[in-house]
């Protein structure tokens, strides 16, 4: 089965020029969803992953599932204002201005094997600022992975620290 | 065990005399995890259910897992402009204006066996409004769970047509 096939495009989204890759099709077909999970676990091996962090709010779709077959803890990274506990902050650039992103500082032991996920790679603003604020914790990025990567934005630039995994590349 | 060790009290968020009751403790507990999600599980039985509706952005935690373990296809429903492809939406009354949510007209179709989830049942106006959604697409609500229900808002009052179930009451 090719999951290329449940991922949609849409022209135009959220702006004129911008092709959107929707995975709301992967997500309504559960053996895509199946496939998906199983493959993001085959690549992940034996690597003990004591956490799995998820990027609001597409990322949490997947991270859950992970943290959950990987029998590891599952963290939101939210945008400002989200999380109720103490966090750490990290801002990033974005086209026009900057956004920031949020953990609890309490989410992450020193030493903790951490598996970073998002539904899509693409600039790699968003993850770049969610691997400094896994490292902020004390955490130990062990990978990155992502349905989708947009090899032409170059996402991997930003992560070079890291090994990076995505199931379907455009 | 006892799923209430997993959720810690916030006072004071997100506003004054508020008190947050904050999952995060437990999804970083994977025993706890699997506890909720066999109990949400034993509860909904040999019902059939084709499709698992999630709410922005808490309620995909558990409803990607949900879904998952139910052979079920997973929807978000979302906030307005984050879903990209033609959707229904609905209003819902908040304490001062109001607010509105969206879901792909195309995610259900008529006679689907549909199981609502959330985090939290509160009053019960985005519970109520995603229900309205789901008749919109034809879609037939078996049952709505929550992992915690704040009994003194009477969110059940907004949701008499359904079957409620909550793992936590407060």
């Amino acid at each position: 089965m090719e999951l290329k096939e449940f991922v949609r495009d849409i022209p135009d989204f959220p702006k004129k020029g911008v092709i959107y890759k929707d995975i709301t099709p992967l997500l309504l077909a559960p053996k895509a969803v199946n496939q998906a999970l199983e493959q993001f676990l085959e690549n992940i091996g034996q690597q003990p992953i004591d956490k799995v962090v998820g990027i609001e709010s597409r990322g949490f779709f997947f991270a859950t599932l992970l943290a959950q077959r990987l029998d590891a803890g599952f963290i939101p990274v939210r945008k400002p204002g989200k999380l109720p506990a103490s966090t750490h902050a990290q801002e990033y650039e974005l086209e026009y201005g900057s956004d920031t992103l949020e953990i609890h500082k309490d989410a992450i032991q020193p030493g903790d094997k951490v598996l970073l996920h998002d539904d899509v790679l693409a600039t790699g603003g968003t993850a770049a600022a969610t691997c400094k604020l896994i490292e902020k914790c004390g955490g130990e990025i062990v990978l990155c992975n992502f349905l989708i990567e947009l090899d032409f934005l170059r996402g991997q630039e930003q992560l070079k620290a890291c090994t990076v995994h995505s199931l379907m590349h455009y």
